[in-house]
């Protein structure tokens, strides 16, 4: 198993792929845009030749089959998808999906069948920038979108879901009376968005689960306005001091919370106090901000989201004039990977002499939405520099071709 | 000394300015602007009815004199200013002016003089948001404007401050050669624009001096940008985290500085983490933010900047990665008003059964320019609630003219 036979085909989906983009730096491909449309036919050419039957759902998901040796097992979706965020980088989805074209290449360059059925599979719409709903591609496969969701807007067009759909030829209104693929597997490889692989020198993982979040996107913090020379500090609520307890407070919860193991992360992603009626010489009196909170236990977000209770509290207690108003909370639960697939893929890593390290997803994917449908899923992670989302995403493809070998010889042997 | 005798004429001067005003909400009269002229115009009339002698300089500052018994005193120049911020309030700069009115009136109605000259002086120019120039109009008056002030552009026309007052039949070829008034005395009653006199029940106050600023305007904290999700905690270099430590660093300075009785205030008037570029999701790699550190004393000024670059350093020590750059440093020198005034205008209130506080002023003033300028200075503060630069300032017409009584009464008998 010589992971060079993968780099071939692993260069060709990479470099046709993103010869697709919107101009401007790094590769953009929005959902259901002209470009994703055309890097799924290129996808689709390129199975069709390897012998692939190819078939699109009404929403416009590619499903490219490899038939097994054992027709009633379950079959295996290996794939990813090809939207990119805006001004994106060259690997996030895209590799996930040449390492599925990869792997049913070399099955069809050696002549043999995988033990179950294989299907490359390339998701629609993963890149939730372009509309406010959450893995609409593959949540559309598994006919569990709910019916307002069509209706969400493209944040550069205005357009709505349904309607961008239907300009690529896909029928909106034919995905409630889909028959959902039957109850399968579905493994996504993909490029790491965190450092830790590049840090420990590891080229790849496999990930045991994908972290859950529990967000306020729209918090806001009141105080009173006065001036920055004449208000004494004992009358005054400023916001920005309020905030900074805030900051401190969480981030000694967070540090506690790793001390005993607990998976945790805390980020204030936006901190807006720049409005027009802000200025140099005025105490500001109101604050906004953005709280993402992240861990792979249901649990340890909901202690954290009371501990942030009791720490707002005694702020505004210490702070008199001070009044946090968190706004509407939003959430994602933490999801279990297949502990199936799981120790199936450790022992192939093992047969070919690698011991991967196991990690959490911290950002979410596909996967989650066909783990959270019942099917068994899992992600292997190829380690990447300088995080995702951005033109500068840096991936070995020797790395990537690591990944696949150990999928090659998992769908050869279990 | 019956405070109501000031009554009609503050009221009068109070509504027929304020009746001058860009629409919107509040009172908008722009720096060398139609509405500060008719403004002017307005308390020139007033003041050519009861006799004043009225002159302009070439930079359009006005001065009305009274002639006092002995004209060999030192004349007593008594204003403020009639320009107001966008959406300002009814009494910031006119509460002063229409003082100033209220005494020459009462001297008039007597048929007697005040012991010196008394000049109504009305300045041009005092609200640098619409020029950056600080005290425009009193530093023309004192022949001390810098020649390529003259360039400052008004913020919402474009055009310079030489254009503007040309526009308005003013010279401004003409302030070099101008011979500035002889040093002598400025007074100027103001609405105090904190909370200070409101809180402790007094009407008004003495100043004892204006506070100076240092100023950081643009400064920047420079991180890595991450996934929120991905980036684990020992890895990250979040600006936010990095502003949060330096706003409680300073606020445990500031903290310090008042238990050993050091006048000080600490305001981050503007924080920016909020930039197209932020998002949610994204552990924020940049962070821009203002400054302003205000105290009576330089020294403590420099003290607190000294400690301020020790907090950062360790800061960046403590979180690899985290870069602050300050940038330009602006600052104003704190002003000590005029001993020999206060302990006057003491006396005269004492005479009155008045035992007013004392107090500095944290925002800057044209007292400012003319102490700067050798003149002895002074200023009285009035009451007043919901701070200044608003629609909702709140003056009690009573609180002005107890402080216009004790301006007569030592006008009277200096």
């Amino acid at each position: 198993m010589n992971p060079a036979n993968f780099l071939p085909m692993l260069t060709r989906v990479l470099e046709e792929v993103n010869q697709i983009s919107l101009p401007g730096p790094g590769f953009t491909r929005p959902s259901f845009s002209n470009e994703e449309s055309r890097a799924h036919t290129c996808i689709a050419g390129i199975c069709e030749t390897l012998g692939l039957k190819i078939r699109r759902d009404p929403a416009g998901n590619l499903f490219a089959r490899l038939p097994g040796r054992n027709r009633s097992l379950p079959a295996v979706h290996i794939g990813s998808h090809l939207d990119t965020v805006s001004q994106g980088g060259a690997f996030d989805g895209t590799a996930g999906v040449a390492a599925a074209v990869a792997l049913a290449a070399w099955f069809a360059k050696k002549g043999q069948q995988p033990q179950a059925d294989m299907i490359v599979t390339v998701i629609r719409a993963e890149e939730s920038v372009w509309f406010p709903v959450s893995y609409a591609g593959s949540r559309m496969a598994l006919g569990l979108l709910n019916p307002e969701e069509l209706n969400a807007k493209r944040v550069d067009t205005g357009r709505t879901l349904a309607e961008h759909m239907r300009d690529q030829n896909f029928d909106p209104d034919a995905i409630w009376g889909l028959n959902p693929p039957r109850k399968a597997c579905f493994i996504e490889v993909h490029i790491e968005q965190g450092p830790v692989l590049s840090i420990a020198g590891d080229p790849f993982a496999l990930v045991t689960g994908i972290r859950g979040s529990l967000r306020y996107r729209t918090a806001q913090i009141h105080g009173t306005w006065a001036h920055s020379g004449a208000a004494p500090r004992n009358t005054r609520a400023d916001s920005v001091f309020a905030f900074a307890d805030l900051v401190k407070a969480l981030d000694s919860d967070w540090s506690e919370a790793l001390a005993h193991d607990e998976d945790l992360a805390v980020t204030f992603g936006i901190v807006n106090a720049a409005s027009p009626i802000h200025a140099m010489a005025k105490v500001p009196g109101q604050l906004s901000f953005c709280l993402d909170l992240r861990s792979d236990e249901k649990d340890i977000l909901e202690r954290t989201n009371a501990k942030l209770a009791k720490r707002i509290a005694k702020i505004e207690a210490e702070r008199p004039g001070i009044r946090f108003v968190l706004g509407p909370q939003s959430h994602s639960t933490p999801i279990q990977l297949s502990t199936t697939l799981l120790k199936g893929l450790r022992q192939a890593a093992l047969d070919l002499n690698q011991r991967p390290p196991e990690m959490l997803s911290g950002g979410g994917h596909d996967a989650a939405a066909f783990a959270a449908a019942g099917w068994d899923a899992s992600m292997l992670f190829v380690r990447n520099e300088h995080g995702s989302h951005n033109p500068n995403e840096t991936m070995d493809l020797q790395d990537l071709a690591e990944a696949v070998a150990v999928l090659a010889h998992w769908l050869d042997h279990k």
